[in-house]
């Protein structure tokens, strides 16, 4: 049991990344008083019975003399919900949030957010592909990167603010980094959000050859496809907003991404097998780093850029 | 222990497939004898440590007096291998193998099979990232299906033989369909060939943004990026083949996927949220019927175009 942090917080937003939020904190500490809300009357319903925490039925309500207040919403919604709730925010409050994308959710949460608030964006590299309250497990942030993207702020008490919060998530198990929003969204492009296009797209194409090949495609897709249906079934309304928010970064990933493809393609089509192989043979390498991170990962990118071939 | 089918089976070539049939063979049974050949000196000399078998230095050798031969080799290397083997196949012998592609390695072999052989390929729908004998494991085949594309051939026998290795197969714990070999091949370039072209093509893409984002994208490869470097990092030989002998289908499957790439990419630049959320919600429909595949595909697949959004 980690020490109490905050005495209390308010998660607003009760799906995956929210429940297993109450319930990391609940398992290993960090907020005395739990207080719980999410538009869906349902989810709140669940959340009730599911969760160890008060929940209520407005927004703003819930946060009331609340330390700190975690948004645990798809990034297009995090804009209206702090201004929901930027009245009720208490003097010297940590406000926070768990977006796949950083750079619009800070100018969107920053729009609203009064300045006896301490705004400090984060993301949790966190989650599986199920999504709703249930799917929540206390777990879910241990071992797992959690990255601050904090503002340039001078307001007095603002670094100790962060501070808090990176002890709070440390608690839950996470190791947590601090880096530029833009950064941030760079990377999660290509580690994250390209990976998830490409997937959806996959299964949306085999799904149009499903009713030519007679329903063989499902049937035989222990081949490699099943993989990818798996990170295609993550929620759809998350992973939308991803993509509306990210678009530079995204399309310039995805630009790189077709290109190397038309090159691969090039070499299929004109029999080049050396090609082929150097390309495998290099995509294999990195596979070793992936594996073998987070243990050391500088040393071991220092490796995987010697292997150039 | 399923029942002895064949008093004498040849292995050639003991990577991870080669070497699971050695040793599913021993664990369920389907024939007597192992006979095991690889051209690699240093996978021989494990295969004669790790497998029961009697491993041969020449694959002229391995196959003499062999009821069944099983090249367990590249797509690339089926007609040159079968040229080496024809003239010491037994009288009535069956002569299958278990790449990836079907028209060309059927084509391939036919060339070089000797008349009074049996030649019946095949192709089972199992394996992992990893590759050589020391990989191989005895239930690799339970639960898996296994393709056959019989000739159609008049030969007396033809048909006892397919059944007979039908047979055995089913007694290692396999699923067995026969279908024709041109229609396996445009199956699996949807199920297995376009996802690992675009698993290694990711990784690639990755791999040369890796300089510029200074070791963080192997960092934070947790966020969906980590599960395409395990499909990237299967046999680079083995996928080069693949992607040179079943080059139309592959065109073709990767024509329909750009396109679909396309349409979603000028969503992302024009904001189109909508067109993004039902594309999305789409291929989370195709993911449920993965799931419960296979129990009863033909019901899920009528469900599945019933999705039709």
């Amino acid at each position: 049991m980690t020490q109490t942090i905050f005495d209390r917080i308010a998660i607003l937003g009760v799906g995956l990344l929210g429940s297993s939020l109450a319930q990391a904190v609940r398992a290993y500490g960090g907020a005395k008083d739990i207080h719980l809300f999410d538009a869906d009357k349902e989810a709140r319903s669940i959340a009730g019975r599911l969760l160890d925490g008060r929940v209520f039925d407005s927004a703003a309500d819930a946060v009331e003399n609340a330390d700190a207040v975690f948004l645990c919403v798809p990034v297009g919604a995090l804009g209206l919900l702090t201004r929901d709730i930027s009245s009720s925010l208490a003097h010297g409050a940590i406000l926070t949030d768990v977006g796949s994308v950083k750079q619009k959710a800070s100018e969107d949460m920053a729009e609203a957010c009064p300045d006896h608030v301490h705004l400090i964006p984060g993301h949790p590299i966190a989650g599986t592909e199920k999504s709703g309250p249930t799917a929540g497990f206390a777990d879910l942030f241990k071992e797992a990167w959690h990255i601050l993207t904090p503002l340039p702020s001078g307001e007095p008490g603002y670094a100790a603010a962060v501070e808090r919060l990176v002890a709070f998530w440390e608690g839950l198990g996470a190791r947590v980094e601090q880096m530029a929003p833009d950064r941030h969204d760079r990377v999660l492009a290509i580690t994250s959000h390209l990976p998830h296009l490409i997937a959806y797209n996959i299964v949306s194409t085999a799904y149009d050859m499903e009713s030519v090949e007679d329903g063989e495609v499902v049937k035989y897709s222990a081949g490699g496809f099943r993989d990818f249906t798996r990170i295609a079934s993550s929620d759809p309304t998350m992973w939308r907003d991803v993509f509306l928010t990210n678009r530079d970064a995204v399309l310039e990933t995805l630009g790189r991404f077709s290109e190397d493809l038309a090159a691969l393609q090039r070499a299929i089509r004109w029999g080049d097998g050396d090609a082929l192989f150097r390309e495998f043979t290099r995509a294999r390498g990195i596979r070793q780093a992936v594996i073998e991170a987070p243990d050391d990962v500088r040393d071991l990118r220092l490796e995987l850029l010697g292997l150039e071939l």
